[in-house]
């Protein structure tokens, strides 16, 4: 709720394209999900905050019934952002009643974590909508003054080197993870070295200053179409001013590119022509997670600045299992054509910074903070 | 503004379709053309009040230089809907100021005149665009509380009858109209009738019921394809209920059909389709601008239930000459494509009900209050 | 099929675009139009030449049942164009024997007439189908050699001028017309000037090179977004040299752009912009049909060289009554959205030249032969 | 070119849709592919059969220059099938000159192994277009008569099952291999079992009728939306007849779908959803691989009857390298948003049945020969 307080009523109902959605609706989605799946199992005399607004905030789950159109989540103008906050209210309220009866089994625990693993993975997707809805304004509005920030030191790209061998992947600590990041298994990897950083602005506009978005010889086919069917020639928010200065829209307006800043809001596709153009590679999720495991607190940028395309396509582990019922809605069915990133951004929520995360995008979604790692075969 | 009243900001700032435009915008465009036809060119020391204002409320003017794009004019959720009242509450005092100087002169109050026509224009806009905008609403929420209505009693429909001759078309009284009811010339109408009222809800219902719609002998082709892609089997926003009832969306929520109310929001194509099955066919402009003139207040039902489909295109006068400058936009490119609707409906501006009136929409429109008089050739 | 003699089979199968039909497709069609709707009929003991044909081969008359996709008819590479010459010649044959009995009554000769009419205008269309097709080819084949001809001279453009009067509008004469050029009835035409002669590729190209396809000024809206997602630039045959030179897409391949000659193959729109550039309009049809009939031989090019677009939207003359049966589908249910033109160009029948005569296309259409003449209010 | 034996001119020139390729282009392109990449290197004094044909066979090598639009190879009916032929016949007989000079050194001689393999994948793509083309004429012509045929004796399904570890994936004998089997390399598979045979049309229409098509829980997300919205509710080439039997287009016309045959002809998601519902699922490429390596002769219908999808995404092997020059394009440009089909089918040329060859297509692609082998973790 915090998230939304910079916000006008109007800028929590607009949806800006039919990938995002409105503040408002991540809002009542994350309850909905709360009075879904568990009140409405567990919470005796059950009985729904408003009978309609089980389809209005089904995101996607068949297995709950109908759900309101995604491109048409910008029309609800009512329910009210005030009746949201109100609906909000009443499910925490319910919620804790429930918690504090011993009603709730470790079922009903499970499902309590996981609403709330959701709702922060909801947050982080409330600031990639937001900075897509204000950036397509003329007025180039910020969400949140400037804070005053130090220029970070650009340290020289150095490459962490690993031999060949059987590595383990997937979670195995204790506590909660996605299904996705199960089970625990085996893989082998080949020798290989990933790049101590992540790539800058710097370094990014070297490739876009020495043609690389004309240079079909970079590009996946399909890249290049999507470049060519968009007329894409620099990165999502990035802008040329007449003075041929770059700068990029943010959620504090727009600002000088940052050069050694880590270069940010790229597609799969740039990703993987910019690693072509610098005689490297995107990295697999397997050499991701096993640098990570390797280096530890030493490697620079894993967490915190931005998700890094792999080259691996969104799969299920071997011997993967989705959960039963609707709640196996969550992650299974998304399992073909998207590509993994790891790592997480400034946008993300602290707890959900782990080796074994597995976010997952079409190759063409720019509007995360999405970024690249480098790495080479030996 | 008044119309605003019962919506919240939400409401305002939503854009149903790229046809439609939110209501907020509807107000800062009102004020954008006095201060951009006017204050502009009059204004001592003209000032604009935002200079970004100038390209995101131009509708559609290429004289004025850049617009913003249609389709995306929800998504300007700033300014927000206080600026906008500020910005009318700003032109509204300037153009106070300039009215009470001797600085407008003659060709200044003829704009005068066109801007305030002009927004009575939009007004009736606001009424079709938020009725769409709450229909797309599963939750079918209420405009305004109903007003207890008196049952219409219906009439019988009759013929009233004309001979042929040389008849005269076109504004010639002095006081205001549009340029495109310019110039007045002479027209041949050969001898026909034309319904004493128009058509009614229990009327169009049988055509329904006795499938009108699945017959392709009562369309036009184009409306046969308009109907089949887009799987239409009755008016916009009739909804068969499960008990075989009709009910209608209305400003007022969700209501009974009335059968004797006058059938609405139906497109070209649907209204010729009910003209063949009912053995009639929709007049001419021409015809209809004389009946009126005959009938005076005789007629039924000309003013202020429902624009009338004829079956013109909107075309030229003959000797139209388009208004010099960027003003010069507002009628004439518009003439291709499109059909006269004559009259006007209950959301109509009353000074915009006269007998030369012409509005204007494509075949498929039926988001306006449009509706059917039939007739026929003697 | 005469006009198939320098056609390769394969020249004969292919489909340019959903508008425009393969040279096969038309042979077997207006052979379909005698079998179907006289032979089925009329024909003693009617055994069809091939059941499935029905379908195949019917354009669009909902009347006679199921028809192939428009889209698709590129795709019926059977049966062969060998298989279509002997249904042709089957038809043919089938026809004689029926004239030559006693069998064929005066509907019977009507729908004989009308079907030979029909045929004629598919020889128009298979020579600007084939036109539309060698042009897509980048080796731009010539369909005939070129014949030697003689630099027409061109004439300075006169304007003759009529007083405005009711005038007599429609066909009156004996012999044979189409259902839309009837009833004869009476318009009021005010009084008017129109062009000696057609617009020259000379004239034309000084609206191009002066800026008029950049100028939103000159352009209908619908225009004006026609022209800029279809990039459009100059008239559809037209080709730019490196040198500067221009020269045009022909029946005869690629030839210099002969600067007398009548500028030809331009949308609705082209002409109308023209128009207002030269500072003048369209003529509406009852212009055109009176002028026609005032100016008798002394009118240079109303027929034989360009069809030319009136500002007449299609519609249906007062009185105008659908014929029974499926033949009724032939011209009325095509009287929305299209422009009528008038006259004939070098491709049309010899027959099909006359004053009454209608021709219709939508305002995107610019793959037939169709030009300008220029009119002006008086 | 014996395939085109039994087919038209016509039928040579038409594209059933972008994806497909006249048969006629696919002749002139595998030539161009030796004209272009071997005698425009190595023949002494080159000159181009025709200058124009660099561009119109030109598939998709952007380092060769312009190609002509895919989805417009079927407006190519000049040069004519026979031009095609002469073609052929004179880019034999220079190779045939050129392999008896001492001219072509080792990487002329890989370059000769590519082209002939490349023109082998094309005929196999002949007669998946070709059927695709026949399928969609309503006359449903058979490409070749009917071989008399033994009804295939169906065996049991058997689960194969292997034990965990470290295999080697990847081509490494002598002789040819396309560089996407390249490098050779280790994988670590977990254990799993692998079905002994692949899934016969019975077998599937029991998913079909057990409403397979209609249970949203079996599909992907992105799988059911393309289900929904291309309203697919059986096989590609299924037709279910009045009397409720199932017959199937084939290259030999309508036949009843034979319940013991393969079923052919999926998407990658009616795959995937077929195995979910089988309580299985597609096997991973190395799975594949290594089961292939392990049961040899043992294994049935590895080759020969139908591709078969595995889940895994086509991607670079590690250490995989683009080869230098256009042909560099032939492979590695491909490997996003595509899953790997492995095996063989009964239009595959004999010589690409090897285990470790790489078939790939988007997971909506369904009119190539491609089948059903399931999976099982362990």
């Amino acid at each position: 709720m915090i998230l939304a307080t910079p916000l006008s009523d109007e800028d929590c109902g607009a949806q800006s394209m039919p990938d995002a959605s409105p503040v408002k609706w991540h809002l009542a989605h994350t309850s909905w999900f709360f009075e879904t799946f568990i009140l409405e199992v567990y919470e005796p005399d059950f009985a729904p905050f408003h009978p309609a607004f089980r389809v209005l905030f089904n995101s996607y789950y068949e297995g709950v019934g109908d759900k309101h159109p995604r491109p048409q989540r910008g029309m609800l103008t009512r329910p009210s952002l005030a009746e949201i906050r109100a609906y909000r209210a009443n499910v925490d309220l319910r919620m804790q009643a429930l918690l504090l009866s011993d009603i709730c089994d470790d079922n009903c625990l499970r499902l309590l974590e996981l609403g709330m693993q959701h709702e922060q993975q909801h947050q982080e997707l409330i600031l990639t909508d937001v900075k897509h809805l204000l950036s397509l304004n003329p007025l180039k509005p910020a969400y949140l003054p400037r804070a005053l920030q130090a220029m970070p030191v650009q340290t020289e790209l150095e490459w962490n080197t690993f031999d060949a061998g059987v590595v383990e992947i997937g979670y195995r600590n204790g506590g909660f993870c996605f299904d996705n990041e199960l089970p625990s298994h085996r893989q082998f990897v080949e020798s290989f070295a990933i790049g101590s950083r992540l790539i800058s602005n710097i370094e990014y506009l070297m490739f876009v200053e020495q043609g690389g978005y004309e240079n079909p010889a970079y590009w996946l086919s399909a890249g290049w179409d999507w470049r060519s069917s968009n007329q894409i020639a620099h990165p999502l928010y990035w802008q040329r001013q007449d003075d041929g200065a770059w700068r990029e829209f943010t959620l504090h307006g727009m600002l000088p590119l940052d050069p050694h800043a880590a270069v940010l809001h790229l597609s799969y596709y740039e990703a993987d022509a910019f690693a072509r153009w610098a005689g490297a590679r995107l990295p697999t999720e397997a050499e991701w997670e096993y640098a990570v495991g390797e280096l530890g607190n030493e490697g620079r940028q894993f967490f915190g600045t931005a998700w890094q395309w792999t080259s691996s396509s969104y799969a299920p582990y071997p011997g993967y299992a989705i959960p039963d019922g609707a709640v196996g809605e969550y992650n299974g069915k998304f399992m073909v054509n998207q590509y993994v990133l790891r790592g997480s951004s400034g946008a993300t929520p602290l707890g959900h910074s782990r080796a074994s995360y597995r976010n997952f995008f079409p190759a063409t979604a720019c509007w995360q903070y999405s970024g690249i790692r480098l790495a080479r075969s030996l």
